[in-house]
């Protein structure tokens, strides 16, 4: 498990380019051999990972002392290990997770009888390589090249520097289990690449002649900073800016557990609520008490006037502030929530439209078709009636695991699963056939264009 | 029919995305008035429109003399009319087949219970606000407006400003018809607009706040202007660089049939092939009457020794030329075809991978084996055995029109139908459901994530 040298940033993204093409005809049983080979190498290899995992929490405790501060979540965020080996061995799981989940790759979602002897099938298959970029919990390399291998797609990753030895045991791990499969299940070792170096980061977005799809996950910062610095198609999200809008014949109950829920299980989340609009004909009757509730779990209300006339007075006077311009686009990532009495459905529509993130947005209401109008006009991944926003997630949604949240409104959106890591291709069988023979002309072909239907070739290129 | 107020480049974004808001409710049968509007007033309107197109061309044949040269091909792509107002006549075909095809928005490709009262769907749904970009023919204005409408999207055309007063006939129609629906089959007259001045574009590619997706139709200079400066997601291709690779079993008659209809077909086509592989045990037997056929047609071969060594002497000494690197990455458009003899189907493979463009490549070989190995591991949109590259087209593939063949590897790939104009969101369906009463705790509820058959909802989201 010694480092290997360095090779350049250009190399790497072309090495990982010529693994893809043969990923492309790696076969189920071959990757389900790679990811048993992985779980196998890690807990192998779990002293050396652990002490290495070590060195970097003992690193980054110092720094955070020497700058004056001790920050708890980052050495949570760094930690592989648990109080008990729990997040260790939580890690190996999701290899084995993954490994269960359906192969995305071969699925025919179209096929056409062109003509005699000329078919057409749209078949699923992987992208080809993935650049993935995050912050400090190194337990995602793991995850992500387990997704990456059942996907078939290759992987670059870039971690963040606390938590470098703790990720270059990991990717030895990878690439021993990898170089470990037989001559019969192989994959390249180069399918999976660990890139250590900041600077590198920049080279590597220049590179979409070899990278097809960037993949951040970490701060806001981040992921803007690469948005705004790449030709390359990313698939994430910067912000989270969730709303709720509660509706004139809102459920009081329904309100309170929905943005107790959405604001308070986990404050930081990008699913988490934001922003609150309160219709003003359900203002009087649902802002007393959920405000009550709100307040008495500290959740610091920026509300505007029509808002203030029906909140109580909080027993702690910094719970409630008078809302600014500048609450309507924040993502407060905080027991904080900005609140507005709003005149209309239409008007909450727009509201959200305009400042939301595209990300998720619910409405509580008792009229069905109130609730099919902002689910049809808002424009979010997801559109949630009755029901907390911080549903929005891969393992909620039954999808096994998830790659990130996209705000993207192409390719993949929302919570994306393995789905999401695959593109399709369409393959053409003929027996000679010349365009110029087909036409409206006396003496040209038709087209038949007739569907052949999928039962038919559902299994035709599952490998 | 007056030329309207010039709003600012921001206040057209902004209202595409107001209106693109409206037109997510609109039904079927809206969008199908709104495209029978559309025919009735381009008929209505036909005597202005002509006129208008005749100005811009004697205006282009004014400046083409000035200039000192005379383009027919620039003359004729501007030309709306025709000999015998066909021209004019196919592009309001053209809008009744848009209307004859399904609606891509409202299908269910994923429906899941989560637990009682807890269901989620993914329903297609426009993408939003498309920019499409486009050179010279005039009559793109109307088919994209038609794709735009039946999808459910707003769009802000910008023409070629030779075509400028064709264009501003074209937009005053397609406004008419728009308000002239009645208020119960309502589309807001700002779901299409035309930019007209040429100094806009960079404005409107900064505007990913309110545009979506940008589709660039013209030269590969433009496509590639537009990639290079945006954020917004671009839909299209800027090279289709073709390769042919013609394996050790290939059948000469086949090579040849679908050789010279992929390279003369329509040679500046983005489907017609550039670059000739041949495998080096097929050499002998295909390369002297492939040669010769295509000298016939006045081909000129790029190629390199071992070609060489196979080819006849053509009659005239210009048609056969020492292939130099430069060939290998160059889309000739022309009646021009670079070949190289290879030692195997990995060497063909590997070659296309480097210096094709994604767009489409063939196989002509016996050996079905090699066949679906080349076919899955060429990284392209269209992979194609035994058939001509010239295939690669919406029509062809029978998905009625297109809006343009995309060589991305996310979201839509290959010729592009309505579908790669629709993307999904997931609508959640729930009674008061807080997410932090789900786990595996004590107490806790655990996901049922039930698949609901699709057959049940299909049609639960159709407008």
């Amino acid at each position: 498990m010694a480092a290997s040298n360095s090779p350049s940033v250009v190399d790497i993204a072309r090495n990982a380019r010529l693994a893809s093409t043969e990923l492309q005809s790696v076969t189920g049983a071959t990757k389900s051999m790679a990811l048993k080979h992985i779980q196998a190498a890690l807990l192998e290899h779990k002293a050396t990972i652990i002490a290495a995992n070590r060195k970097d929490k003992e690193a980054s405790a110092g720094a955070e002392v020497d700058a004056g501060r001790l920050s708890a979540s980052l050495f949570k965020r760094l930690d592989i290990e648990g109080a008990n080996e729990e997040k260790f061995m939580t890690m190996v799981e999701g290899v084995a997770d993954v490994d269960k989940l359906e192969d995305p790759t071969g699925r025919v979602s179209l096929a056409t009888k062109l003509d005699e002897q000329l078919e057409m099938y749209r078949v699923a298959c992987p992208v080809g390589v993935l650049l993935v970029i995050f912050e400090a919990r190194p337990e995602v390399a793991v995850n992500i090249s387990a997704l990456a291998i059942k996907s078939g797609n290759a992987v670059i990753l870039k971690g963040g520097k606390e938590a470098t030895h703790t990720l270059q045991a990991l990717n030895a791990c990878l690439r021993e289990a990898l170089n470990g499969l037989s001559a019969e299940h192989r994959i390249p070792a180069d399918a999976i690449q660990l890139v250590s170096r900041r600077e590198e980061i920049a080279k590597l977005l220049d590179q979409d002649k070899y990278i097809d799809m960037v993949i951040p996950r970490g701060s806001n910062a981040l992921v803007r900073h690469i948005q705004n610095n790449t030709r390359i198609p990313v698939l994430g999200h910067a912000d989270g800016l969730c709303s709720i809008f509660i509706d004139a014949t809102a459920d009081v109950k329904k309100s309170i557990d929905i943005v107790l829920d959405a604001k308070l299980s986990y404050p930081a989340a990008c699913n988490a609520v934001e922003t609150l609009l309160v219709h003003a004909d359900a203002a009087e009757r649902v802002l007393p008490s959920l405000g009550a509730a709100l307040f008495a779990q500290q959740v610091q209300l920026r509300a505007d006037a029509a808002t203030l006339a029906h909140l109580p007075t909080p027993s702690e006077p910094h719970l409630l502030q008078a809302i600014v311009d500048a609450d309507d686009d924040t993502e407060f990532l905080d027991a904080v929530l900005s609140v507005r009495v709003v005149a209309s459905l239409a008007d909450a529509i727009a509201h959200i439209n305009a400042h939301g993130s595209k990300h998720t947005d619910a409405i509580i209401t008792e009229d069905k078709d109130n609730a099919e109008l902002f689910m049809t006009q808002v424009d979010a991944a997801g559109v949630y009636w009755n029901a907390s926003t911080r549903f929005a997630d891969g393992f909620r949604y039954g999808f096994g695991t998830e790659i990130g949240v996209s705000t993207n409104k192409t390719h993949a959106r929302g919570p994306v699963g393995l789905e999401g890591l695959v593109i399709y291709k369409y393959r053409m069988y003929g027996n000679g056939q010349a365009s110029a023979a087909y036409g409206v002309g006396e003496g040209k072909r038709r087209y038949l264009h007739e569907a052949i239907p999928l039962e038919t070739c559902a299994n035709r290129f599952r490998k």
